[in-house]
């Protein structure tokens, strides 16, 4: 679907174009067309190919979509892919948006996001002296927007990482914990799949032998490079922290267990004794007079609870109760 | 068993041809041929050797097979080996295209696999204005067949991955998802060894300093690399998922463990009491006053059901039952 | 805030300036003007922007914050991030220091942090034929002092770890040990994401290639890039030690639980005896001879704790009790 | 000891030489000399040293042995070092091969070990085309019969794996999986040593910047690298399922510990709660109007019986009998 | 304190220098100044720092010590720091050596460390054809002196391992092999900072855009390099051995306590089973027929006994005891 298409002259916004309009556009000097498309079909696509003399191979990866994100040089043009990360119901949706900037044009195309770029444009309109530097310019407003929206998924997933780290240390919250850090490390590396490539390639865009048409944004690019070294930084600590968290939750599971272990050991000690005690009283023998004293019973329940008891006390102060 | 031997001139079949008929064809000018041999014989590949001229070494390679997957220069000519990634009964079975590539020719050799390429020939054939790019388009054509191939095995073993992972958290599974998750990690390495190093070298195919032979068809070979280098990413994902799966799963175990020795320790504790009053009753003193009495018993009998159910509720409020 | 504002010439102090006359001495030959800022508003930075035509990106840097440690070069003045790392009740505390260098001016921004860099210029002035150098100087004196206040915090560092490695393989300490190894790990993470990109980054100043402007300090940049390798690679050594100690705890943790395990075993095998002895001659059969002997109770008693003795001197002799 | 000495001139054994002979061959054109020597006398060596002028640090080298692989140039001449490694009753014996090659000489010294290369001088001798290449195939004919021979090597220690995991998910093999894992782990690293240092040096070799004296061999040469990456690739294979194969062999120990817990549990609940009931009717209460009954000992031995078979049955459910 | 100061002239000792003298020896042609300095004070530094024109930084490191071994380039001079790593007590004492090498002078100093280099200097005595090369060839003296060093404490390091690989699998030992294992680890640490940034350092030496004082000592300085590789490669095996053998450790302890938790349910099912019996014919019921038979309790006795003994020999057979 076809959402607009805008010729820029010198910074400023020119006219409005139908798609038959572009050729004319793209002749004017200074000029640049810049046509934003959704979820298009294929012949939308196969129009633009001509309209904008797109490469066959860059147009199928656009068509196909599910590319890692890149940015490739196709003679004096450049093509580049993008993930658009969305949060949706706990789980993330990952869209894609492929951006083909040419000398004098940009085509902006995004797949299975509801994520638009309409504050891009607007915010490019004000400020023409910075839009002046062509369609680069909007090549990087366009990876800044779109960079700028992992921000918020770092620090969601930062605070989940948080709150799981606040229970590590707590008793019985084993399960829930490997659960979680599991369920976070997914949504790292699905992060990671959109940052850390993206992150190579932009470090390509603002080196020294990046491609001309790019040449005049060179320091923007690597402002927008920095911010994903940025995330990537965080997305790595994150990643470390989780594998020592897995193995620290171990460590609490097993800490526990032997905790569980000297409990219950020492419980069946003082409840061995008791019964071993009874059983001894409880023997058959002919001759046993403390079983004919007054007192005998008495007696014997105080031997028996002396002992359970100074076992307890001993338990206790070896930390086993 | 020679399969196929065509000679084709600007990008058009010129004809079939007969082993012997090749020399006359590779002097003509824009023309190359295309061999191919599927499980050769010595003396099959020794015909090849003096018909084009190919190196020794690569020759033995082809011969010998159980290479690595490696694109390597002889002079003017390239010598590529791909390894075939095919599922047979639960295992996978792994055969190898051998490819020889010169100025006017392109050989290719099959061994151990069961995948044919009649297509690539057939889709090469529809294409001309494609297949005027010469002998190097060839080799692009063949080894994007084989990549495509890699994917659906991709998918295979996500969706393995991920039968696994719905299993991780449940109670008794451990023994499986381990098993399962060994297996998977033997497969993943196997495809491993096919893919990382076949986009290592077309890396090289695609930069700067590929060989002569391959530099018109550049933007091709870079677009197979990018798919060898999404299916590679995809395998250290899994690969990495694994091994915190693989944790996890150790995890659970120990959690279940605790849990079974914590209800052991419950229900220890409750049989012992039982057993502990019942044998101080059981004891044989002459003077026992409660023993004589009319009620004692079934006071008695409350007494340890009292205790035993005040115990059953202290551990189920304690989540130990 | 404006913290000072001063104009050097020939590395001498020549006058404290309004910010109004910045633009004078900017003009001068062999001058260079020194703002230090703290906390500035963002009018404060608009002014600095102006007065000495700061790249639009880098200010925006300086106004969010939060930035990675990072030196950048715009044009032929450079741009430099580093972060202040302070103790504050068992925590840490991260601010940031800004500068910006260009041929004849060095302006520092300090962010959310309570060290200030009075002392740096006080050392400067006293060394006027160092500062001579210019403002590359007085960048590296400032990095100086940063990293030299990175020194303490490593040595604190150092303390717990070997406070923790004390413990390790004390009976009962597990649970702390692992707790403290835990915050250790993130407070080394917090440390190393201050130092390691600010090594990087040093390390491209004192290469051949470095930014002009600080062509003239080059020894001494390298000997920043000398002291952050340094703390670098006893960071790194700390991390790899936590991941070992974590899993030398986890060993111990698993040992004591075999000890409690054994000893548990071995108590129930004794009680175990003594009660199904003491069973057998609580049973009720009409002929049991040795139950009318005179000596039979006491022979039993002997008998039962003679079993129990040998039993116990067998466990003791195994090393389980 | 020498064992030959063996002049060579355009690919065609010349003569026999005795080693006072060695200076006139030299100085013929197209002409070199190939000397052999086996655990040589410090003596052997200097006479050899003195003969083609080796350089004094790779004659200590040689002397002292036990260097790491490695290809080092010293003027126009090279310097190699290779590892032979060969089973001895299961353990791997390492011996060292030093080989010395200049322009119009070849000096192989081999040293603790008892692999000879008398077969490499026959295959040698009977391609004269490729010895016409001189010094550097010889180095390259050594070189690939010492690879050649770590290939039974890696096929044995692939199926020492192959057979511990076979036994990795059977019951009681754990400790025996164990040992045999670590024993491996220890024979990989062995053959790591030989051949990863090695494959680095050849890559040298082959590449654009290898030595003068080597070019003429650089096909060869990368065809021995291409080998020693495929071994090189298995050992890392070999070595990361070594790794998992030790974590999947502590899950199943824990798992079969957990399903030994789970038994003990089970049939120790089922037998406290026989001992429960027959301590309960063995209470001395004068009145337990139960124990009048005729057929009271049946039915409490069927209620206990009965008792214990629900819990058997249930137990059975739950998988832990 | 002043060691030794010696003037060389065409690698034959000169002259013994007094201080003040040296500045006349400088100037000669072909004449070098070595001076050997231990644990210096501040003025003696000051003193060689106005001798030799040494930089003020290179100076502050000498003094402050703890630095990491490195080589640096200050205009035509160098200067290295090396660690001795001395075995103390079961310890190891880390001392440090820093040299300034210039075009004419050598200045070695000596810090924390009882190793004197008196060999060194004799050595290169003993071989003026060497000494020739000059102050660079002293320097690699220094550093071959410092180097061989290392190897003795190697060779212990891995007797220590290997006395803790002969204890691994063996029953009880766990506790001490973890304890020798963490403090194997603490020393490979150590001796790994020694190694790894120096063998960096000497690897740019040897390389061919080293400084130009060391140009005439590149293949020593290789040779330097070569052995610290080998240390370096021992050293990351060692490491890598140990991480496998704290796994392998907590595998056994695992299986032994499993183990340990077998014969726990053995012997608690046996007993459990004889005391169940007894417990029956404890009951007081009026009518159990068996209780009055004549051989009823021998016959009570032989059916545990029987009973326990089939439950031995079975648990014996499934390996529990």
């Amino acid at each position: 679907m076809l959402i607009n298409c805008v010729a820029y002259q010198h910074g400023e916004r020119l006219a409005d174009l139908a798609v038959a309009q572009i050729g004319t556009f793209l002749s004017k000097p200074d000029c640049f067309v810049w046509v934003a498309l959704r979820d298009p079909s294929a012949s939308e696509l196969l129009q633009m190919k001509q309209a904008f003399g797109l490469h066959e191979l860059a147009v199928e990866d656009a068509q196909h979509g599910h590319q890692r994100p890149k940015i490739e040089e196709y003679g004096d043009s450049v093509f580049a892919v993008m993930h658009l990360v969305e949060p949706e119901r706990g789980e993330f949706n990952v869209g894609e948006v492929n951006v083909f900037v040419g000398p004098n044009y940009v085509l902006s195309v995004r797949s299975r996001s509801r994520q638009h770029f309409l504050g891009v444009r607007e915010r490019c309109e004000r400020e023409p002296q910075l839009l002046r530097q062509g369609a680069s310019f909007v090549l990087y407003a366009l990876m800044d927007a779109v960079v700028d929206r992992y921000f918020p998924i770092m620090d969601q997933l930062e605070s989940e990482l948080e709150e799981i780290e606040g229970q590590i240390f707590a008793k019985g919250a084993a399960r829930s914990n490997i659960e979680g850090l599991y369920e976070l490390k997914r949504k790292i590396t699905l992060l990671k799949h959109a940052v850390a490539p993206m992150m190579e390639a932009t470090g390509k865009l603002s080196g020294g032998r990046g491609p001309a048409v790019c040449a005049r944004s060179r320091d923007y690019f690597r402002d927008v490079h920095d911010h994903l070294a940025r995330i990537n930084g965080s997305l790595d600590t994150i990643r470390d922290t989780i594998g020592t968290a897995i193995q620290v939750n171990l460590s609490m599971v097993t800490i526990e267990e032997s905790e569980v272990n000297k409990k219950l050991a020492a419980w069946a000690g003082i409840f061995a004794v008791a019964t071993a005690f009874a059983g001894i009283w409880g023997m058959n023998f002919k001759v046993m007079p403390e079983l004919q004293w007054d007192y005998g019973y008495p007696v014997a329940l105080l031997a028996i609870a002396g002992t359970c008891g100074a076992l307890y006390r001993h338990f206790r102060r070896a930390g086993w109760l």
